[in-house]
C-alpha cells in the first residue's frame, strides 16, 4: 500500500498519517527540515521500507512506560528484516481530547487502543457514557472526528489538532504523568561510534526445557558486571510456550565486558540476533 | 457500561459480544449449559465483574502463540484486583474470512488488530488492495460487516458467521497452524486441589538497579529444580524502565519445592503477588 516510491537520500519514515506522536518525535529529532519525513500507514511498513532502501531510516515506537512493548516492532525486527537499532529517543506522551469546534455532546471517543487505555481513568470519570472506539492511530482518530457528525472526540497529539482543524477541549488527559514512549531509529548500517550514553540490544532463543536455562544466560551479563536494563519475551512463533528473549544492556559492544558477555550468550543460544549498539539521542 | 446486574450463582463472564473466540472456549468448557454465560464489552470488565461478585468466574485470554501476552489481562490482575487464576484452557484459534452472502468485491477487511496480524500473509497474498480496519473484537468486526454496504469482510470465528448471518468465504486463513490462545479462569477463591497437570503463576517487582538481580531471583527456582515455563515483563507504571515480572512455573504450591521457591522469591521481592495454582482444564 506504500506504492512504488523512489529512494530519497536521508529520508526518514515514521508512522503516519501527519499528526501522530511519531511525527512529533521525528520533527524534534530533525528540527531544521534537513531530512525529508515520510509517513507510512503501519509500523511494519516503516521498517520494511528501510530494508527495501526506500528510506534511509525509520523512527518507530518500541516501548511505552504504561503499555509496555510495541510488539509489532519487536516481532518485525526479530523475524522479518536484517536491520539494526542506530539510536534511541525517549518522548513524553501528552494526550489531548480533540473535537470539532462547537461540539456540545460527546457520544463516542475514538483513538488508538493504547491511547484509550492510557486515559482510562480520565474517560471513566469525565465521559462514563461515551462509547470507546479503536482506530489504527491517534491521527486517524482525529481524522475520523474531523469528518464526523460532531458528537465524537478523539484522543491525540496537539499536532493532530492543527493538522485536522480540531479544538483541544481538554489538555493532557493521560492518567499518569510519567507516560513516556521510547522510539528507536532503525537503519541498515550500525551507528558510528560516538560519545554519550549507549545501549546494546540483542534477541535470542534458548533451550527452555530444563530449569535454569534462562538464568545461565543472564549470568553471562551479571558475572561481568554488565547491567541488563530490560528483558522481554515474545513468541518464537513455533508453538505455544516457545519464546524469543529481547534484552537491552547498558553500554556499547565496543566495551570489552559487553563484547565478551555478548559472545558468551551467542555461544549458548539456539538462535541469536545482534540488534545493534546505539546512542541515546534525545531524552524527554 | 455493564449496568447493574444481580449476581447469578455460577455465572461465567467472557469477552463478548456473542461469537468471539472467548465464547467458543467458554462453551467448550461448559458444554452442558449448566452455567450461565454472560458477555462483557472488554476484558477488564470481565475481570472487574468477578471482583464485584457480579459473576463467579471470568474466562479471559492471557496469551496467544503468535501475538504474545494479552497485556490488559496481566495489567488488570497485577494492579487493579485481588483475584486468582483457577484454571487454564489452551484453545486452537481458527480464523475465517466472513462476508455477507452475495459479496463480490472486498474493499476492506475488518477485525481485531491481533486477528489482522495473524492473517497478515494471507491478506497480503489474497487481498493486497483491501484496506485493513481495526475493530474492538472479531465479533464486533462481523457485526460491522453484517450491517455494512457489502464490500467488506471480517476475520472471525465460525460462531460469528452463525450469529451475524455471514458466509465463510475462506476457511482457516491464519498464517500459522499452531495459532493457540491460552485462556485463564479468574476467580475470587483459589482452585481446589485435584489431579492432573498444574501450574502456578506469580508477579513480582525487584530492585533492578544492579547487575544480576533478576538472575538471583530466577536461581531460587532453578536451584530447586522448579521449571519456569514463562517469564513476561510489564511496566510497573512508575516510570520508563521499571518492570513487574510475571512468571509461570510447573507444579502446584502444594508441592514442597514449589512452595519453598515461592517463599524465597517473595522474600527477595520489593512487591509480590500470588496469582494462584491451577489445573490445566482443556488442551487443544
Amino acid at each position: 500500500m506504500e506504492g512504488k516510491v523512489t529512494s530519497t537520500a536521508g529520508a526518514v519514515g515514521y508512522l503516519g498519517p501527519g499528526g501522530t506522536h511519531s511525527e512529533e518525535a521525528a520533527r524534534r529529532l530533525y528540527p531544521d527540515n534537513t531530512r525529508q519525513l515520510r509517513p507510512y500507514p503501519r509500523i511494519d511498513a516503516v521498517i520494511r521500507a528501510v530494508t527495501d532502501g526506500e528510506i534511509d531510516e525509520g523512527l518507530v515506537p518500541i516501548e511505552n512506560s504504561l503499555e509496555g512493548s510495541v510488539t509489532i516492532t519487536l516481532d518485525t525486527l526479530a523475524h522479518d528484516v536484517e536491520l539494526v537499532i542506530a539510536g534511541e529517543i525517549v518522548w513524553p506522551v501528552k494526550h489531548q481530547l480533540l473535537a470539532k469546534p462547537g461540539t456540545k455532546t460527546i457520544k463516542e471517543v475514538i483513538s488508538h487502543m493504547q491511547a484509550l487505555a492510557q486515559c482510562r481513568e480520565y474517560l471513566a470519570a469525565s465521559y462514563p457514557e461515551a462509547e470507546q472506539k479503536a482506530a489504527a492511530s491517534t491521527a486517524l482518530a482525529a481524522q475520523m472526528v474531523a469528518s464526523g457528525t460532531g458528537e465524537s472526540a478523539a484522543i491525540g497529539s496537539a499536532a493532530a489538532a492543527q493538522v485536522y482543524g480540531l479544538e483541544v477541549i481538554a489538555a493532557e488527559i493521560q492518567d499518569y504523568d510519567h507516560n513516556m514512549t521510547r522510539f528507536i531509529v532503525i537503519k541498515r548500517q550500525p551507528a558510528a561510534p560516538g560519545p554519550g550514553e549507549w545501549k546494546t540490544s540483542l534477541a535470542f532463543k534458548i533451550n527452555g526445557e530444563r530449569p535454569g536455562s534462562l538464568c545461565e544466560v543472564l549470568h553471562e551479563f551479571a558475572s561481568r558486571g554488565v547491567n541488563m536494563i530490560r528483558i522481554e519475551s515474545r513468541p518464537a512463533r513455533t508453538g505455544l510456550g516457545v519464546y524469543i528473549f529481547f534484552i537491552d544492556i547498558e553500554g556499547s559492544l565496543a566495551e570489552q565486558s559487553v563484547g565478551e558477555a555478548f559472545e558468551a550468550v551467542k555461544a549458548k543460544a539456539l538462535w541469536f540476533k545482534n540488534l545493534g549498539s546505539y546512542p541515546v539521542l534525545l531524552k524527554g
